[in-house]
């Protein structure tokens, strides 16, 4: 039986199901929630339902994205015979920080992992197949982490891409081996993108 | 600028706001919620609101109260000539947890600490000191954290109340010093209050 009254209780709760908070963190964000403003509260109540109400996932690309098609599928200024590929949106935000690429995405969500059961099928990998029989497009460029993870899925990616005809190649290893692209510096990442090598 | 869509962006930006919460932490939350099924958004925003709007602090003990008073100082069965001491709300959960004290509570909302500019007029001490006009009232336990703060704090509530003619205790230092009141463990709490000793 929780020691709290019920509806602190019931946020304490809400709070334990995200990833990676704890039963002490969730009580220290509950009782940090009862002492804000309560104007700030019900800002912070309406910026969750209206992210998870108003935000989808790209057709196209699988990117987060507001309407039907993502800002960067409906922007006729990147070019659209090159498609990176990466594990999550957030990579994408890496990418597009070093104002260099100038293609398209595809948003894997995940990567090929067999010890945890993650195969193609759970992937967006029929997605990018399908893209990639606009005969236009020219390279694929495996944008996931230098993980055994990330590097699984960037050979599976290769052997099932080429035989289309499509270039693909790899982020070179600038960045630390084990490390998370998201983490990366923008240098590290700009050299890893120019060093770019044919899988 | 963000690189994500206004709503996850606003998302991500309450997220930050929250103590502990630090950038990739706060996007990782984020993205968790986009994944979440929006029922599950939806209740954890009203409980938000909800805990927010509901609860107060009980006008006796200043413990966290759906009602004007706590459940606890409503309750005809507690011993109404025993108060304890505690900084914070949660800490009455670590007490509850004895079966042992059968009194009532006092929640300071902090402890003294000249460095951070919290003095006496900061905490609730007042409220406490109005409660120990009444005659019959025979023993306050302090149960601050053995650390300088709670130290500190305990001296000069004993050294405030101890006029009025009213016992004052303190949890004896069965619990390694420096430590935190709510990560004890209960046999070392229960040996604790049991060895209180005079201050």
């Amino acid at each position: 039986m929780s020691p709290f009254p019920g509806p602190l209780a019931a946020l304490i709760a809400e709070f334990e199901r995200l990833p990676g908070v704890g039963v002490k963190s969730a009580q220290r964000l509950a009782f940090h929630v009862l002492r804000m403003p309560v104007d700030d509260v019900r800002r912070f109540g309406q910026a969750l339902t209206q992210a998870r109400e108003s935000l989808g996932f790209c057709r196209v690309c699988q990117n987060i994205s507001e309407g039907e098609t993502c800002e960067i599928c409906s922007d006729p200024r990147r070019r659209a015979d090159q498609i990176c590929v990466v594990a999550e949106p957030k990579d994408i935000a890496a990418m597009e920080r070093l104002n260099e690429y100038r293609g398209l995405y595809h948003v894997l969500h995940g990567l090929l992992s067999p010890l945890d059961g993650i195969g193609p099928e759970n992937l967006k990998m029929r997605e990018l197949i399908e893209r990639l029989r606009d005969e236009s497009m020219q390279e694929v460029v495996v944008a996931t982490n230098p993980t055994v993870e990330g590097d699984t899925t960037a050979l599976y990616l290769a052997r099932l891409i080429k035989p289309l005809g499509v270039r693909v190649t790899r982020l070179a290893h600038g960045m630390p081996v084990g490390g998370e692209l998201d983490y990366a510096d923008t240098a590290t990442l700009l050299s890893a993108f120019e060093y770019r090598r044919e899988l």
